[in-house]
């Protein structure tokens, strides 16, 4: 035997071994990959039979339970109070214009920066939005108030029927609707697919000619948000009462809004000081952020606020809905590389200059109601005022859909500033009208403006009683609340819950 | 021999073969580079010695013939017309307002849009605002306004001296500066690296203990460029006159340049309606892309103005400076992975979204300065008009800083916003004082303003008479141009070419 032919016969001994080597290698992996499947399977066997309208979240988390506990981490507040103030930071004592803002509507009295979905329920029962209704037909607000805040809601809807759900007061359905914001607002039981509970949302497409069945799964990872991050109001008409609604006939922009209200004249106050038909924008989430960047790019509400997330090796959607900014890594770093310290600090830069802004709007509007509430009392005529009322409304208007948008600065930066931009345009003009007003009235020199410079001198200066306020709330909560949460976990015994 | 053997034998073989193939295409393929490289020393060997100062574009372009060839590209407003408007679109003719913002300001006889580096001394030369001088001692404007127009400059500042340069008036270098903005501006003729040729960005570091020798190469990318696209003044001081200077001293931002101006009690002219203190912005380029996420991220202007391209197997620096909508392939689209045309409606919605909120800023300087001449007219007092014209001042600071600056509103949107709201701050609170002191002064009704709505209705309104400063521009390009021409091609035989 040559040399050369002992040497190959060697390498091939060796490669032979090799391939047995990487063989049962490879074998290991596969045994391991087979196995996180089965594990996989194993926890995700459904536990018990969800039905139609289950509301309770627990219930449905005994099913999924990675989702449930991540969602009930939504609890957490720290994030919040991490970058300044309080979990429910209020927002009057930061910034006391707003009580002027809203003089004579619910607002001026309480506004509270809204905690997580966990404590819904808590949130809405506790503002002195809700007041202190001691009886079911006694309270400020209408049922409809409790539409974005739990999964009781299309339970109920399903029970009474939309029109009737809507009617009535708000603490009608007190004992009913006690479980927060959670899986079947947004899951089918059955399939856990993404579905639309709320029948605004529809309507609102509907009326825009579009079908929501037709939505990609990616749309429906902002859609089952727009159900409630939106801005809306409550309309009667036709019998129906309280009706919640979309205003967006005429498109998403701050003005098709309002053209869509001014052509109803529909108001939602009338101002305490100034007299002039208000609007109050609710949070126009979904609408601005569809006119940003990330929602032209198609990155849904879920990608940022949602992002996906691996535990025990399994990839799921991280119910620990919060900002990204408490995520940086998941959401933000996704996309782009840049470290999380400055990605942040890219964001907190936007919210400031934009706050700037928003702030000159903001005392231009006090100062405009204040002039205008002044222009009464020297005895100004309707005629005088109209056009100066309609300037007020328009310029609070589009202060209010920059201020209530939930990360409007993010989403939107340039809509926003634009739209804050048009609102000063409408605040000059109604000032320099009512400037010229009040020398006709008598008043040339530069009025006295009230000292409004904490929440508890802008409250008095309209006139609100907190302490009154407070202290039958905290009745309302002694008496009331227990109440409710006995009836509800009452009728609870009924509910069955059927193991597989 | 076993059959075994003998396939071994052949496999051997085999595998020989292709080690000779592949080596030998290994071979080409390194030829082929070798051809390559000494292809490109042959290209780039110098043809000719370039001295220090040498202000001749097509005398750099025998060395550098990719550069050169991309330079005079500039040549080409192909795509400004396309986009609307003719090549030197008549900015006055599209916005008349402005007209009556510089009334009493040079900017109110002619104002176009600039075209590229290569018309630089033709624009000069042909703008109204450089007057009609019929003699070197005569016209409205210093020698200063040659400063970013021509690699001349840096020549004669050698020549003369900065401060002697900067002295006498504009047309006293007229035969001397004939080269448009070009190689030497930019690169040392030796080592062909960047270099900063202008005093006042050295000189504006230095004041800002920075050292512009310490920049890196990719900050020279921008730096370069910042010798002429910045916020500058012409400062009188130690016996310099109209000395050329940046004023950052206190940083870029809008508020840090006005503090440096009003400590200075500076102002570029005083309106002719209003009578306020104006300052004109200059074109803030660098300083509002310093503060955009382009500028944050480390992007150069050259990185999208200038990027690199490949001829010949050879990659440049493609010196056909332009916008990079024109370019998106090799500017956006290097980092964005999105389609052409998205981007640029991306940068156009921007664009319009600002010129929006620019507009409404306009509109309130347009009233308050004819308000302020009509207060004047009553019989105002100094005393009633000095925070109005404050105020003015520093409204129309805002405006200017955010429309003169090229490419703000891609560069810093949202900084470019903040600015103009602040400037509407400013502008309400000059036009509420406005209104009150006329009423004061017996104008309580709104006040008739007049007809602006073209340039030549605005112009005939502050009297300019446009027909008179046409004939005299006419009679100046007829008669002292041509000696310009003449007396600069005279010199230039002396002017030796080395050839190596």
């Amino acid at each position: 035997m040559k040399k050369s032919e002992s040497i190959g016969k060697w390498k091939i001994i060796l490669m032979f071994s090799a391939t047995i080597v990487v063989t049962f290698l490879l074998g290991l992996l596969a045994a391991s990959i087979v196995e996180r499947r089965s594990e996989k399977n194993f926890v995700y066997k459904p536990k018990v039979q969800l039905t139609e309208n289950e509301p309770r979240n627990e219930v449905w988390g005994l099913n999924y339970p990675l989702e449930y506990q991540s969602y009930i981490q939504t609890a957490d507040t720290s994030f919040r109070s991490k970058h300044g103030g309080s979990a429910t930071h209020d927002m009057l004592s930061e910034n006391p214009s707003m009580v002027i803002l809203w003089a004579g509507y619910a607002f001026s009295k309480d506004y509270k920066q809204g905690r997580g979905h966990y404590y819904a329920i808590d949130d809405i029962r506790n503002t002195l939005r809700t007041g202190a209704p001691m009886g079911p037909e006694e309270g400020p607000q209408p049922s409809t108030c409790w539409s974005c805040k739990s999964p009781d809601v299309p339970r109920m809807m399903a029970k009474e029927g939309v029109d009737n759900f809507y009617k009535g007061k708000w603490a009608r359905l007190g004992a009913e609707v006690v479980n927060p914001i959670g899986c079947a607002d947004c899951h089918d039981p059955e399939s856990m697919s993404l579905r639309i509970t709320r029948p605004a949302l529809i309507e609102a497409y509907q009326r825009m000619g579009k079908d929501i069945k037709l939505a990609t799964h990616q749309e429906m990872r902002s859609l089952v948000c727009a159900q409630c991050h939106v801005e809306y109001y409550f309309s009667s008409f036709n019998g129906k009462e309280k009706y919640l609604t979309f205003p967006w006939d005429n498109g998403f922009s701050v003005e098709a809004i309002e053209e869509y209200y001014d052509k109803l004249e529909f108001s939602d106050w009338t101002h305490q000081l100034s007299k002039a038909p208000m609007l109050k924008a609710q949070h126009p989430d979904f609408e601005l952020y569809s006119m940003g960047v990330h929602g032209d790019r198609g990155v849904s509400c879920a990608d940022c606020h949602m992002p996906y997330r691996s535990e025990g090796g399994q990839k799921f959607t991280d119910h620990h809905i919060q900002s990204p900014l408490n995520n940086v890594a998941n959401s933000c770093q996704v996309c782009h590389r840049e470290e999380a310290g400055k990605l942040i600090s890219n964001v907190i830069e936007r919210q400031d200059k934009i706050s700037e802004a928003r702030a000159i709007l903001e005392q231009e509007l006090v100062k405009a109601h204040i002039e205008a509430g002044m222009a009464w009392e020297k005895g100004a005529k309707e005629g005088d005022m109209k056009d100066i009322l309609v300037d007020i409304r328009h310029a609070q208007w589009r202060w209010d859909y920059s201020a209530a948008s939930h990360g409007a600065s993010f989403h939107a930066p340039v809509e926003t500033q634009r739209i804050i931009a048009k609102g000063l345009e409408k605040a000059v003009s109604a000032r320099v009208k009512l400037v010229r007003l009040l020398a006709r009235l008598g008043q040339v020199d530069e009025i006295k403006y009230p000292d409004i410079s904490t929440k508890e001198k802008a409250q008095k200066y309209i006139g609100i009683d907190l302490k009154e306020l407070n202290e039958q709330k905290a009745k309302f909560k002694e008496v009331v609340i227990p109440q409710w949460v006995k009836q509800s976990k009452s009728r609870e015994s009924e509910w069955k819950v059927t193991y597989l």
